[in-house]
């Protein structure tokens, strides 16, 4: 019967295409050799996915496994150990043009275990990154592997390219999700890379083997990578950016959705300003604010940003409401700094020779102005 | 009574601290002549503000109004139609560092009457910019000023300066909100800038003539660039940058807060990041997304970004169906390009054939694969 099932989830994942909604929604309802047995029928669902139906009688299961396992490719499935739960998400999250469901299984290459992406982030954005994007998501990506959770990424050139790099560069664990079959490189520039991963990470598709990377998997491909992590941090992206699709699927997904901000004069960043300031993402500048946010409540929590400790943060209350009270350019009696900060003239007498020794306060015009100290 | 009103005005404003917030309630409720004659007898107040009182004989109001007419500058009151009625907030927003009230009057110089800063943005940010905010303020000023707003700045090096000019630059009217008196010149360096604004437009502060600018006069200054316009543009700041103080009011005062975002590698950027992140202010990115905030609802409303449009766009559904079912890299026949579509192989093979002579999609192992028109 586990036989059974994961048969019919092979045969499926070959004859269906990666994220076509129906047909998942209905294997979710049928059950994978449920709706097998009614596409061979005379049925609705036949005259529904004809064009699945048709090719039914080409596809051996068993061939496909097998051949898998030659490449090194195992196919994982809901009655598996290793199926990464949170992929149950997507049955409910709808669809976004014509894409969504719950894969009924998963190809994968390499030896790190999908349960382990339960934590990990999504570091994406723009195929033409600037350098700048680019070095901000490797810091994200190992500062986020440096806290033992895995990167996510597409394996595209850019921004996914540099978070595998940054997650590698702590040698920590990374997955490319690939809108591809996992044993074809896409793009080809990357074959390096990606066969490193697989050898090393993990590898993931929807798609069988042999899939060509047609421009609808990348949909498709993306709503996994938004359902797999628990969060999802765009780097780059243009207005029209592939990263904003896996963004709304976060989003959709309840997962966290963030942004790294940029120049506002830099095309690579309008779509994730646009993103933000509509309140789609929460805008992160680090690995350690990603870590806030995705960690348990209470965990990682990123310091306030603070300014360099000031050499007046030394003095007591008193002394330095006297000091706020001493002008900035042209010297002031004690008269009139003693009334700006509100104190008396005998109080504040004393006070200002101390400042004076600590060169907080020089002496300008018979009276005093900031010193050297305290201008830094 | 109104003269007698303004003198006992003048005479606080020379006594008193700028926002030095326990007097200027008092002022508010005893009236400014009951707080006088309170603070001449012997009374509660007089003994809490010993120092004021005690300089109270010093002060001749008619001759501090003299002074300030042969230098160009008027004493505006709540009484004068050009009274900033939008500075009547500060009466129930509290204080902040001992800071804050309504200001018993402004002294201004230049022709650009204070009724005009209703509706006013102010854009501020660090001293010590970068060529980058330098640009995006003068931007956001040069934008702003073209739909017919006053830009509020506060006449400092960097980002305020960018501003002033930005606004300048398109003929639109600007005011300068000094922590100094009006009649003097901080920083030295911007005494060409600070004389033009005025003789042209305004130059506005709550200390009297002479006052030299003490650093807690910065903290009442920033509460008044708040007060007087609708929205606040964080342009540059550091962690502890004196523009957060002013985004801090502006929030108090239900004013519009809004941050410009960098590069998260650019020190100047991280306060801003910051209180973008905390929802303490919203991101903008330019003049535009400045107005769609701060006009009423429904004007000036900001396009969404799109990205250039491509050429698919002219495309039919069923078109773009197929297209996009074609493969990026390697050619796929029709049959395998129907499939991913969902359509028939008989309904493809036209489309096909037309999408090749538009240069969509071309010959490619016998099948097609994308087209230079569709990877641009």
């Amino acid at each position: 019967m586990s036989d059974d099932d994961r048969l019919a989830r092979v045969t499926l994942s070959v004859v269906g295409e990666p994220g076509e909604t129906r047909l998942l929604n209905l294997a979710a309802d049928l059950g994978p050799r449920g709706l097998l047995d009614a596409l061979h029928e005379q049925s609705e669902e036949r005259d529904l996915f004809a064009a699945v139906s048709s090719r039914l009688a080409e596809v051996e299961p068993e061939r496909e496994l097998e051949q898998a396992a030659r490449a090194g490719i195992r196919f994982v499935t809901p009655s598996d150990p290793e199926w990464p739960q949170q992929l149950g998400d997507l049955a409910t999250a709808g669809a976004l043009q014509a894409r969504g469901g719950v894969p009924v299984g998963l190809w994968v290459k390499g030896p790190l275990p999908l349960t382990e992406l339960a934590g990990s982030v999504a570091v994406v954005g723009s195929r033409s990154s600037t350098s700048y994007g680019e070095r901000v998501a490797g810091d994200i990506a190992a500062v986020v592997g440096l806290a033992g959770r895995v990167t996510v990424s597409g394996g595209a050139f850019g921004i996914d390219y540099a978070s595998h790099r940054g997650a590698v560069s702590t040698s920590s664990p990374t997955a490319a999700v690939l809108a591809c079959g996992a044993d074809r490189v896409y793009p080809a520039a990357h074959r390096e890379m990606l066969t490193y991963l697989g050898r090393e990470h993990a590898v993931v598709s929807e798609a069988p083997l042999g899939a060509a990377p047609h421009r609808v998997r990348f949909l498709a491909r993306n709503r996994l990578i938004a359902a797999l992590t628990r969060g999802t941090v765009v780097v780059e992206a243009a207005a029209r950016s592939g990263a904003l699709n896996t963004a709304n699927w976060a989003q959709r997904l309840n997962r966290f959705v963030m942004g790294v901000p940029g120049p506002v004069t830099s095309a690579c960043s309008v779509g994730i300003h646009h993103l933000i300031r509509t309140g789609g993402a929460t805008l992160v500048t680090n690995g350690e604010d990603v870590l806030e946010l995705v960690a348990k409540a209470g965990e990682h929590l990123a310091a306030d940003p603070r300014g360099p400790e000031q050499a007046r943060d030394v003095l007591s209350f008193t002394d330095r409401q006297v000091l706020d009270a001493v002008p900035v350019a042209v010297g002031a009696h004690v008269h009139s700094i003693a009334k700006v900060a509100g104190l008396a003239d005998a109080e504040v007498r004393p006070i200002l020779d101390r400042l004076e020794e600590q060169g907080f306060v020089e002496p300008d015009e018979g009276g005093w102005r900031l010193g050297v100290v305290a201008r830094t």
